[in-house]
């Protein structure tokens, strides 16, 4: 009998009945390998995490020359330390031993095993050269956009739309269309037999109201018409985010093109935004909602840090909470009070003479558009929509990436009534394909509709609108701190939702609440 | 016969002459192991650097409880990369074939193997320990100088100097002295001996002078009573960069308590300042001084980069560059001419009816003063023989970190006549102790006697001054470019120097260069 000997592993030998040697790693061997790989994973993480960011904020333009080799050498790591038999071993000994680990040590060993199913069917070499193509999209969808130049953006658009085929079917093991798969990546348990029903549902009982309204004449925003300067925003920023409740010794505020949030750590996390001289409502909303994605951060256990479960759980929960405090509590009646008072601090000249009404209509008024994070709240979904049918679409192979700007177009047409003037506006306004992230989109609408029920279930909690009316935020948050953030992934997704909402998802509240809202504000009856 | 057999190693078995086995590597797995290393190295580096600058700038307060342990688990790995019998003996392998390898690859092999010289003495947890060290430690003087509460740091102090002291002991074993280990450490060579002698001299020379000075009455700066809007000062940072030749695409400008460089490829290269509302100076001052670093890594040839290679050599020469920059170049005559317009244009109310004449003695009027990165060129080396006359005092044990404050004031008040009103001002107010740099401050002034001799030179390939006159200091840059920069570690420090220079190191030419200067400024015969 020849005995294979692991050298440095934590591998023990024992011989089983059939007399047959085999390595069986003991529990012991096990948690210590699991804190190993928490230990290596997070300090991976964080570095690759302070890499992005800093690219995306502050670094020189021509940084990304040195950061590609960098980021593979740290990605490879990563995928070393996560794929290996040692690793599969250690993960699968813990799960097979409920009753004598932690709740918590169980729970690590499952998400991580999630992670390692996913990352042990792709080729090093293939990880590897998807993370520095990431990089390299990254850098050049930034310049595309700048000159609004499609065709240079497209050849890393198609290489990275081919990387997503070729992972979703090691992933899905060619039992699940490719779709589904990366779906399921950002939002547990999401497919196209759930979402299709869900946008439908959704678009038939908008369209009526967004083509009513396209027939009244518009409403708020006579204060539009002023500039707003920059420094001034900033300020505003810092504003905005103490009634939030975000602490800067812990969160702070950088300037990119795409608004994003990045967190390691609940000491430690980044959120951006863009300023826009001609527009303060844009920054502001998008400090508001990426202070939502930090607050999710932020409020994560103490004792999860710094281990797998340490973050938010799925997109759509984590979009959820940026939403959640971006529309239904910063556009609501009650937000405008405190809201007008900081801004007629900030903004003495452009504010003045604006009433709470006006302002409430002004953050609100709805209007098809082409930018989805500028769009109001009803519009929105359809914004989404458009993507989840064209990612879709790619995705089933009949989309090729030099038809895109055209199918955009015609959807935003179809969909919004509105004309596409260019790719700057069109299909190179969102970061998301850049990054590699296909199938990530939907998670917006499903957290828009999550939030919703959440906040149905708050009511019963607390006198939100009290609440909201002093500007400060602080009891919201706490409520979902103590509903969904502290919990990071320590509680599988669909525990998570079922105890915020009290209920399964259902998209009726969510349009009904949209329908209620802007039936009210335009003087429609429904 | 025992064969140990070290699997996944690139050891190879031979047999010698006496029969007994031991493990040859062969030159060209030496190589491979040698850019292995080499990637490594760059990458860990690189993820390194990035994190240290993001916590230095732009990162939350706070986000210091999740650095530590993603910078132990890095630096863990860096020193594991350095730091074994592979790696030693593929270093040896190389360095034994002179002939066989290229040059770059030889001095690779010569550099990295002083690193691992160096390193492998130290034992891997004291390692790691030390570098969480420094991530406190550095979290911690912020705070302390803030407050000026030099108790507050005094124990971290205290363990930063103790794992010197070991380091110094592992490294030299026990044949060096501990300060000339770290004088080493940041200029080949340097020790004690030679610098004695070195600031003996410069105090000799100059003291006289700046005696004679403090007669005088002040000179110049009517201009210093104004305000000077830090949004005035970013622009002017901009401008001041431009003309330094700085591309922005490859290196930007942050803010920091202290003022620092970092580059860790040519395409990325992050330079500091600080504002000051009171003086606008002092910051352009900074801004020179790291832009100079900066055009030292941003020169590096391009095929030396991502290598142990690609970077400034000795701290020394670095220090060179800047000084050069700031003070032979930036506080000459004939700067002032394009300084004055471009002030005029940013700073229009300020500079109103100030003379070239007015703003020359402006920026070099000497005075002793309390803060080194404010000194003038004149008293700036006494500023840095107190330092290297503490860092002597501590590490030949005769000092302890509680009596520092004082020693520190007395040292002040002997040489340069003040009086230091508290520790923010005295003892707390360079980064270098909290960043674990030790035996660092003499550079300052090698620096600065280094730049003085390369002057020489470059008066007689150039037209100097005729070039700073115009403000477009490029071709200045190409001669150092040339004589220095792109030779990164390519070349030992000492052939940069004699190439540079021209000859060997005398302080006289210095010492001379700053008795012109300043005699001739205050009407002053020697």
């Amino acid at each position: 009998v020849k005995i294979a000997l692991k050298r440095g592993s934590l591998a023990q030998q024992g011989r089983n009945n059939a007399g047959r040697i085999e390595s069986i790693m003991d529990l012991k061997n096990a948690l210590k390998k699991l804190n190993e790989l928490e230990t290596a994973s997070y300090a991976l993480r964080h570095a690759m995490s302070v890499l992005y960011v800093d690219g995306d904020t502050v670094a020189p333009k021509n940084s990304w020359k040195g950061r590609g080799a960098s980021l593979g050498y740290l990605s490879e790591l990563s995928y070393r330390q996560m794929v290996n038999d040692e690793t599969g071993e250690a993960l699968s000994v813990i799960l097979a031993h409920p009753d004598e680990v932690t709740p918590m040590q169980f729970r690590q060993a499952e998400v991580l095993k999630e992670e390692y199913d996913d990352m042990h069917v792709v080729p090093m070499n293939e990880f590897v050269e998807y993370q520095k193509l990431v990089n390299e999209a990254n850098a050049v969808w930034h310049e595309a956009k700048e000159k609004s130049d499609f065709p240079l953006f497209a050849p890393l658009l198609e290489k990275l739309i081919a990387f997503q085929f070729r992972f979703a079917e090691l992933k899905g093991k060619g039992q699940k269309k490719t779709y589904d798969v990366l779906l399921d990546s950002y939002e547990k348990g999401a497919c196209m037999a759930d979402l299709d029903p869900f946008f439908n549902s959704i678009q038939k009982d908008l369209t009526p109201l967004i083509l009513e309204i396209a027939k009244k004449p518009p409403i708020g925003m006579d204060f539009a018409r002023f500039t707003w300067p920059i420094e001034q925003q900033r300020r505003f920023s810092e504003r905005i985010m103490a009634m939030e409740g975000l602490n800067p010794d812990n969160c702070t505020l950088g300037e990119t093109e795409h608004p994003f949030t990045d967190g390691v750590n609940k000491w430690d996390v980044r959120i951006t935004t863009h300023y826009h001289e001609e527009n303060a409502l844009e920054s502001m909303f998008s400090v508001i909602h990426e202070g939502g994605h930090a607050l999710y951060e932020l409020g994560v256990a103490d004792e999860l840090q710094f281990t797998s479960l340490g973050m938010g759980s799925t997109m759509g929960i984590h979009e959820s909470q940026s939403r959640f405090f971006e529309n239904l509590i910063c556009r609501s009646r009650a937000f405008c009070k405190p809201l007008l008072r900081v801004m007629r601090e900030i903004f003495p000249e452009q504010m003045a003479g604006v009433s709470e009404e006006e302002l409430y209509a002004g953050v609100n008024r709805s209007h098809p558009s082409l930018i989805r994070t500028q769009a109001d709240e009803l519009t929105y979904p359809l914004h989404v929509m458009i993507r989840y049918e064209i990612e879709k679409a790619i995705f089933e192979g009949i989309l090729k990436v030099n038809e895109l700007p055209g199918v955009w177009n015609d959807l935003y047409h179809k969909y919004l009534g509105v004309t596409v003037p260019d790719d700057r506006r069109g299909i190179l306004q969102d970061s998301h394909w850049s990054g590699g992230s296909f199938g990530y989109f939907p998670s917006y609408a499903l957290g828009s509709a999550y939030g919703v029920q959440m906040l149905r279930r708050m009511e019963g909690d607390l006198d939100v609108w009290g609440i909201v009316a002093t500007g400060d935020l602080r009891p919201i948050n706490a409520w979902l701190d103590e509903k969904v953030h502290r919990f990071g992934k320590l509680k599988k997704p669909a525990d998570i939702l079922l105890n915020a909402m009290g209920g399964p998802l259902d998209p009726s509240v969510y349009t009904h609440y949209l329908q209620e809202k802007y039936s009210d504000l335009y003087g429609i009856s429904l």
